[in-house]
């Protein structure tokens, strides 16, 4: 399954979710007439166009699942993006991965400069948390506190963030297969996590439910970083639209590095299918999911 | 008033919030045992001791006020403080002010690097957050996504990030003092601003009252930064913790290059003068706030 996939039921998803979140980045995000103007359209430019937007989907999907409202979703898929987009930001950084493409485009800091990359993923930041306590996202306050708990302690120094140190740690130390995995739970799997969790949180999903609907996002964030590392590997660098082969020449232990390709294939593979495992007591609502599990190892970007 | 105030009224209470910040700062940052060690360590080195913490005493004196419980108080107030402290980690970064000495020690991405220093920034950012939204702030939800919507509309691009980044434009264009005046009510008056409002919404203050304390916070914000530009012209290096006479040296249109010295010192005062005034309804209990008042048009550092 590559990326063309306007004809099935996940294609037709992606497409539909992207168009969604361009159009709400580009509501909340009115460029302002005064110096704040390249503030917002650098954060325009990082947010709109681009990304494969999987973690909205995710959340927009398992909403929909429950009977949550997919205007509210949308919303709150907007809000969790924004937070994946600063991260990107500033992962992207001279100081940090330094990068110079993303999403086939130069990177933000190439664009405009560092001052305003650094300053347009904090803003970025911020509005994540604006959208998801403001009173458009639910009537209901407690629905719009456990977003914002969700994705606060799923992006800090206990979710994304830590796990970002524990990568560029990575490039130093001689990791293990136990902590590459607790890495990428945290810096990948912490915000998939929360994609569905959010979900759960505006379909008020009951516990049982949410408890399979966690155990699926921890595999499809564990295979989703296995295929990163696979693409990284052997990936082709325009169709993945940024700079490739970076883990190996900095001989950073990944799970291919400590596995082998071929062995970290089938373990993506067989993540993926245990994902779908725990969607057993769901009927065809879930087939976005179980699509969106087998599209995340077979992808090639 | 210098700051050796520690027999009145408002030295007692900074004294007390200095250390109340301090210990909820290291109860919610364990340090853990694992490769993201020294992301917390930067986090709590930027974050425990230093800093006035006048926007916490801010939230905790509304608060109190109005009947709200002081140890929810302390914790929005610690929230509170982690933007501050993460604005300042990113302000002094080389790409941005690039400054060595912040609060009488090296700035962060000195001890550490700057790659920790954006990623202890965007950690201490989160867990702001995080704070807002738990239980412990209040049992009431309504209260933690008020005190989360009124903090991340204060913190990003409509206030203190949109404000940095007018003023980093402050230096390459001709600002006027309607212009920088705007620009500071988002640099500095926004958060400012916020502990008012997370004050008042704590201590569920009627909406009568909380605009004459919303007039109290925009007159001290801007007596505020009148007296950081007279801090930065005319200040003692030593006693300020930090590099001054930056904005001489960029040509930055500020208060006291627009309206020379005195003027500037007249208006901080006269600015002083009238948030006092809007306290008229007031009796012994905001004391506090009419001491603040005072002290922050004439602090030394």
């Amino acid at each position: 399954m590559g990326l063309t996939l306007a004809d099935d039921l996940l294609g037709r998803g992606l497409q539909r979710i992207q168009r969604e979140i361009d159009a709400a980045f580009d509501a909340v995000l009115p460029v302002p007439d005064d110096a704040r103007a390249p503030l917002v359209e650098a954060m325009r430019y990082a947010a709109i166009g681009g990304g494969k937007r999987v973690r909205p989907l995710l959340l927009v999907t398992v909403a929909e699942m429950y009977g949550g409202s997919r205007t509210a979703a949308v919303r709150a898929g907007c809000a969790l993006e924004a937070i994946h987009v600063y991260s990107l930001i500033h992962d992207d950084l001279p100081c940090m991965d330094d990068d110079d493409m993303r999403h086939g485009k130069p990177t933000l800091h190439k664009v405009f400069d560092e001052a305003i990359a650094v300053l347009a993923g904090d803003s970025l930041h911020a509005l994540s948390f604006e959208l998801l306590s403001s009173r458009e996202i639910s009537p209901d306050p407690f629905i719009r506190a456990e977003l914002v708990s969700a994705l606060a302690i799923a992006s800090g120094h206990n979710g994304m963030a830590g796990g970002q140190v524990m990568d560029m740690a990575a490039d130093e130390e001689e990791f293990d297969l136990h902590t590459v995995t607790r890495l990428q739970q945290l810096k990948t799997g912490a915000l998939l996590g929360a994609a569905v969790e959010m979900g759960a949180i505006l379909g008020k999903v009951p516990e049982e439910a949410r408890g399979h609907l966690r155990n699926y996002a921890r595999d499809i964030g564990l295979a989703f970083q296995i295929a990163d590392d696979l693409l990284d590997y052997e990936g082709d660098e325009e169709k993945a639209g940024k700079a490739l082969r970076k883990d190996e020449e900095q001989g950073k232990a990944t799970f291919v590095s400590l596995m082998g390709p071929e062995k970290a294939r089938e373990q993506a593979r067989a993540l993926s299918e245990q994902a779908i495992g725990h969607l057993v007591q769901h009927g065809k609502e879930a087939d976005l999911l179980r699509e969106l599990a087998r599209f995340i190892v077979e992808r090639d970007r």
